[in-house]
């Protein structure tokens, strides 16, 4: 997969890139990033990329010039891949919306900075708008490699065998993950729970599935709407406080 | 404010700590930042941070004893300050989240990799687990990066005037932003629309505020169920097709 990355600041990127699965991806040939800087495409003499917003307010606004040009000198007019705007007014980015932009051979990201894109750059140029989350941050810089990281972990051959997403929260199932432990058994008198040492397999999955419906009663009783629950699950939560309403919710779904 | 962050790449931290709004932050004395490696607490010839899980599945787990070694090292134990994990099974970081730890001095950020934390770390030496979004990741460094910006720029005299953040999305009113525009007036034909350019400081208003409203239906409804609408405009919201039910809802909250 093929990711180019547009910013004012394409230095910030590099260090992640040079760790770890991410790295290795690179280097084994199933990623290729690129960081391309978006002032590289401003034509006045102080390579100007942003400006006074029309109709005033705080801040500045990114020009469309440069990145209009930046974008369609490295991907053609209209852009060959999918266009993704990194701005707070967008799709929610999830675990759902990863498997989706995973599955593009090739995709671009512009981050921005100041307060603003232009809207014209929207409107004309991405070809999709999407946010972390719902808090404000300095620039895309930040989302772009969250999605960067979050999208090469989906691609077969990224993960080793021991990194395998399939327990991952979100990944599968969509609920919290149950708790972990490794050793030592006993750390400062707190011991690991006695059903993870004792061999039953059948029992262990058990205790693991029933923490994961707990914690995300207890911590995201949100997510609990997306899931396909089984009518064991429904009384296991019912009987841990699952109101009926709740559950007659699910039921629809 | 101060921000102490313990990782496995403490590296990754340097080049967006040495950028724009941050970097100024630091050299004003408005913001101290201190990366630990965690692996410098690891007392065995290997250093290892990460052992398998109890009862199986894929994936390695943080060990206890690096963790809690060096975050006691350095904040004594208990910790002087709020110690806040990222992990996806977390509260889910927003921009009232961001505001509440940017009311402390001090905080911790544990940022992990692997397959998961040891249980052992939340319960008796997080005080506060956070996640950023509901999507996997390879590390908590991202979101330890996410946290410190947009708690940073909240930090009294970080941001110039303009930069202020009061217009942001979610900052203060709960909406998206309305679109903003710079020069040129006209961009391949795309024109600023007519009353940004006009001078009617009220009518621009309105308009932007129309904006807000209208962007947030289409785009984050979820959102609307939180802000608290004036008559006038859910009346509006209602003429551009938010249902009576939804309406009502509002109105109750």
């Amino acid at each position: 997969m093929k990711i180019d990355i547009f910013s004012l600041f394409p230095d910030v990127f590099t260090p992640y890139l040079n760790i770890s699965i991410l790295k290795r991806a690179i280097q084994n040939g199933l990623l290729e990033v690129n960081t391309y800087n978006i002032r590289d495409w401003a034509t006045d003499k102080h390579h100007t990329t942003d400006d006074t917003p029309y109709g005033g307010g705080g801040g500045m606004v990114m020009k469309p010039e440069p990145i209009f040009a930046a974008v369609e000198a490295i991907l053609g007019a209209p852009p060959v891949c999918p266009v993704v705007l990194l701005c707070p007014q967008g799709r929610v980015f999830n675990q759902a919306l990863a498997r989706e932009l995973a599955g593009h051979d090739h995709i671009a990201l512009i981050a921005g900075r100041y307060e603003a894109f232009d809207e014209r750059i929207r409107e004309h140029l991405a070809t999709d708008v999407i946010s972390i989350g719902d808090y404000v941050l300095t620039g895309g810089e930040l989302p772009a490699l969250v999605i960067l990281d979050a999208i090469a972990r989906l691609q077969p051959g990224v993960l080793g065998d021991d990194e395998a997403t399939s327990d991952d929260s979100f990944a599968e199932h969509g609920l919290l993950e149950y708790p972990q432990y490794t050793k030592p058994s006993v750390f400062r008198g707190w011991e690991v729970p006695e059903v993870l040492g004792n061999g039953h397999l059948a029992k262990q999955n058990e205790w693991k599935h029933e923490q994961s419906l707990l914690r995300t009663l207890k911590w995201r009783p949100d997510l609990l709407e997306k899931v396909n629950l089984t009518d064991k699950d429904r009384a296991f939560l019912e009987a841990h406080g699952l109101n009926s309403a709740a559950a007659e919710e699910n039921n629809t779904i």
